[in-house]
């Protein structure tokens, strides 16, 4: 039976990942009481009747005025609306209620906190689950989405400890395996794995759809295409939040890809049979020991263990 | 009940492609007998206890001296070592043999056959069924393979129809979906379907394990980055050989790439927020539907059935 971390804790937007994150904590008792807010009604009525929530309200004061101190806000709305919701809690923050949120991208956020509330608060805990799927909406929720799934914490020196543990806590609750990092670190290591990957994968789309062959392209692409270009069915609109919040991160990313991509256009060009070899047999290890780790991590259910 | 297509097929090389075909054939009991010849004698013999042939030498001219008018051969050695093995096969080709090949590239090998035939032979049906995976080798042989996939033959007007016709119910009857198209556009749909993806998640695997980050990089991907990059897992020599048999249309391919990279690089840096969501969202349609198209053909089993 696991134990109760928290009395109440309200999830703000009820998207894929704030509708799956409320699913789990409501579905293995974590909390006495799952609250949503969403503006959508829709979404709120089938967050009622699917079990996701205990209570919702389309207004957020209205929703925040039920917390007291100790209590947990997850903001799972889209990424560059973060910041507005922020200030709209600013009193709720101040009176002890936790805050943390799951954007993809932090150092924008930071930044704008700061500005808000002139020094990062204690209870601000930023984090990230870096969990999701082409599918999105509260349709798509799934209470074992963040299973062996990692997310990260950037706490400041400014971060009360206890708010981060109990943040952490939650997230373990729900199967997560949790990590802390530094903001900047997040950024760019986020922007290498998952950034660069999607804008790659909307580049290539965008340019194969562009050609104008009398046959349809597509017809002739195989499953290894589709594999490389699922990463292209996600959200646009969270795709064009994410690029525009971490974008130094992304150029930077994207200019060591095109390093690399020069060199083996220039081992193509030339013929280096040698040095296509290496290339791609260094990428077929480095990819090959990537895959293992991931089917161990996928393998090894100890949710709730920390490391 | 199946009907014979063809008395013998002989099968030289035993690899993925090479050992799902003779297994598909023997299996289905398309061909009296269906012959292999590889250089390895492990191949051959867990061939033959694999109940992937029927007949197995590591001598090619020793196989081919079995072969009468009208049976045929399939080509499914390494792209590159392809033309050496049709250069020994010129008589065998010259008194009614038939020979097809699964080579990714055709516009190479089509330019070596004029150069050892002097013309192309009429019996020489060039082709590429567009299957595979990740794994490689005897072992991964899996006679449902080509179950609807797309084989495409690029005859000339060189080629007999009659052989042509029987190469095409060959793979119709192993449950391919047969199309028939020009060389040249052939090289140029499959540098931007397939070697140019193949081409970019080497490339992004090599940058990645290029960093010297404190931490593993690889450590926080997560899905999205194990599908993208799933192709950099495939076999490096024989992306060696495609890279450099189709070299021109995949730099091609990579110019009409890089200009969409830039556009989209460019409105990154520049915040243009329509543009992004204008290019991602284009890229998401043209992706759902392809990949639409493709759940569609694989859900309609109707293998031996021409399109």
């Amino acid at each position: 039976m696991q134990k109760v971390l928290t009395k109440q804790v309200l999830v703000v937007g009820l998207g894929l990942i704030g509708a799956s994150f409320a699913k789990a904590l409501k579905s293995n008792g974590i909390c006495e009481r799952v609250l949503g807010s969403t503006r959508s009604d829709q979404s709120l009525k089938k967050a009622i009747e699917n079990q996701v929530i205990d209570w919702g309200s389309n207004n957020l004061q209205e929703a925040a005025a039920q917390l007291k101190e100790g209590d947990v806000i997850l903001l799972a709305t889209p990424t560059l609306a973060v910041p507005e919701r922020l200030a709209e809690l600013k009193d709720v923050l101040m009176r002890g209620v936790i805050i943390t949120d799951a954007a993809s991208v932090k150092g924008d956020l930071a930044t704008k906190a700061v500005q808000i509330f002139g020094k990062m608060p204690a209870h601000l805990i930023l984090g990230h689950p870096i969990a999701g799927s082409e599918k999105s909406g509260i349709d798509a929720a799934d209470e074992t989405l963040f299973k062996n799934h990692r997310v990260i914490l950037t706490p400041t020196a400014e971060t009360n400890r206890d708010s981060l543990k109990k943040v952490a806590q939650l997230w373990e609750s729900v199967g997560a395996i949790v990590s802390e990092m530094g903001v900047e670190e997040h950024d760019r290591i986020l922007a290498a794995t998952s950034h660069l990957p999607h804008v790659l994968a909307f580049s290539l789309v965008d340019a194969l759809a562009k050609r104008s062959e009398q046959r349809d392209i597509f017809t002739y692409a195989a499953g290894g295409f589709r594999d490389f270009t699922r990463i292209a069915g996600s959200d646009p609109q969270m795709w064009h939040d994410i690029v525009l919040a971490n974008r130094e991160a992304i150029l930077a990313a994207l200019d060591d890809f095109d390093k690399s991509l020069i060199q083996l256009r220039s081992a193509i060009d030339t013929g280096n049979s040698h040095r296509l070899l290496q290339i791609f047999s260094e990428a077929k290890t480095a990819r090959d020991k990537f895959s293992a780790q991931l089917a161990e991590r996928e393998k090894n259910s100890k949710p709730h263990k920390r490391n």
